[in-house]
């Protein structure tokens, strides 16, 4: 199975599946994650890949989203677990692979790459590609493709330490780390960030739902807003506050986008206060 | 074979794509019906549910409209013929129900739970979901998964009435159901509803198209209007009435959009005059 | 293995995908190519087809971008070596036949089809389609499930060459063809024309990229632009030249919209002047 995700849009991303589809053998399950991933943006991706990647039994999962194309930054290959990530040497893969690597990669402190335990990062040495300004299709793809053929001629049919002797994979020796770090405690409460907006509005923030636990309203930059369960607890066009699927707390409105009723945006500092109530 | 529709966007689909590979054995193939139906519109979307699925071999269908996440509202797995359709108990998926149970399904009266003969509904019992946001991923994925499991284990690899003897469904007493009404007959036409505009602004009316036989004009709200077999039966830009693709009298405009050209939207009555010629 | 193509947006492939998995068997592998293709737009349509199919191993390529739907125009099925594509006759997977059949074709004169050697049109010969405006799920969709099933039942799983013996197919007479002609030269420079933009503001021009060897910047319309191997040689916001992924000159800005910056759409009229170093 080999998953692809991107900030291409539309018609690129069918490219690099006609790469992988004729390069693979045999040709893998093709699954898309998203291909409006926000673009250019490394770190709100990366986000959106440890969101979802995990709900994934073991694939290859292709991930570009690449400001530096052309640069000469690496084209990497990741290990986590039975994962395997392919992606620009930009963090964007990384808190996939820490996730994917299990709860002690989580927690532990990095090994000698820098990465959690657990999660090893290959530099891909192919050939040059043939273009400055598509390694989605020229640089990904046929690493991705060629990953998929070692594993899948392992042991069992998946086998992701295969990786350790493929001749066109080094080892990498300082590669990108990303991470997402937890709000700052304050005096009554917590200052925190925006990791990202979703199609909805609904912003999620880097403060962990559990701190809503006990509350039946918290502030959000000073204005006093409703702790609820559901969308459907608030009046249409109302505010609320609620843990997100990703376990973080969202700043939402029902029927309707918090981005805009809130005034937050990507990256944005948003401060929660726990003294309302 | 699964399918798979929602109004969620980019990239929450992806996340039950996920649940589904990792619990089903085998596989099943996925398919993308669409991830933009109007957005928390359930009778709009059932609408395009009903105009899509019955092309589909059998197949088990899930479908996620649902702007009571959260709520009491069961969670549904629904038997039409050798198709099963899995979504929230809401209406959404009935009117492909009653398609995909064919002809006799479409006029007969009800049965003792409301729905048509040929369709049968079943209250989801499985453990509470980790979110109150995102049933797509944590009640519906599942649900799916574990009814396409059951049905290929089947008969032939392929058996819907596994589903009365499943330990986690219990028939549903009352389920939601969902009509589209003929539209009401008046002196020189008929008062109808517009139930869908699609991504070209074609507006789609509940007028059956064969009141268009025999008419090179009809008024729409007063205005007349040429019948046409086809957009390019008319200049670009002008406007025509047609009998849609799904046999219904779509307001559309040729090389433009009709629903700005009528200033029809969804939901909005529409008057057909057909004393014009 | 089966791709689509068509500017329908959402969820009318569905219904295709529908049809196709409902005719043939065994089921093709279905890919995505892109849904969003240039609305209406034939002559772009055609350059995106021709940019990504080309990338894919042996398949039936179903593409629909049909402003005369519900005329009398022909359903055509075209072969190109071991590929077989399937689309309205205007023109449309003509560029994207001649790449696939390869070298010989692009560059040799018109066979007696009008069409460049290695190339075969066929006109579909099936029964009248159910609509007179969705010729995609009625008429296409059917056409390239047939093609699928006969290219599959053939000599080691693909064959191509069975095309010449179906009933339903005829040779065509007079299909349109669709050609991209090379830029005019002029005196310091070249006029060309914008073939296509993509999702990003890329404006892609007919020129070859081979023009900006040895030049370090050169006029777009009058304006000195550098010339740039890759966006991140220029600052973010400002103009480049630089040759795309399909080897073709594009004018871009480096995390911005080249079509806003330089004043192009498709068809535009396009002078690139190589005096300037």
């Amino acid at each position: 199975m080999l998953t692809l995700a991107s900030d291409f849009g539309s018609p690129y991303p069918a490219a690099m599946k006609g790469v992988v589809l004729s390069r693979c053998t045999p040709r893998p399950r093709l699954v898309d994650v998203a291909h409006d991933l926000p673009r250019g943006d490394v770190r709100a991706s990366a986000f959106w890949l440890r969101f979802v990647l995990p709900e994934f039994p073991p694939a290859v999962h292709l991930a570009v989203v690449d400001p530096g194309v052309g640069t000469d930054r690496d084209a990497l290959v990741v290990r986590a677990g039975e994962h395997v990530l392919v992606g620009p040497d930009n963090g964007l893969v990384v808190p996939a692979a820490r996730a994917l690597a299990g709860a002690g990669a989580a927690s532990d402190g990095p090994d000698a790459q820098g990465l959690p335990p657990g999660v090893d990062a290959f530099v891909v040495d192919h050939d040059d590609p043939a273009s400055a300004t598509f390694h989605g299709r020229d640089v990904f793809a046929p690493a991705a493709a060629d990953a998929h053929d070692a594993v899948v001629d392992g042991r069992d049919g998946w086998d992701s330490t295969v990786l350790d002797s493929l001749a066109w994979l080094a080892p990498a020796a300082d590669p990108v780390d990303l991470q997402f770090p937890p709000p700052e405690a304050t005096a009554g409460g917590l200052v925190g960030e925006v990791l990202a907006v979703d199609g909805f509005g609904n912003v999620v923030t880097n403060v962990s739902g559990d701190v809503l636990v006990g509350h039946e309203s918290v502030t959000v930059d000073g204005d006093l807003v409703p702790v609820a369960e559901t969308f459907a607890d608030v009046a249409a066009g109302d505010r609320l506050v609620t843990v997100g699927s990703h376990g973080y707390l969202e700043c939402d409105v029902n029927d309707g986008r918090g981005d805009e009723a809130f005034g937050l945006a990507v990256g944005d500092e948003v401060r929660i206060g726990l003294d309302g109530d």
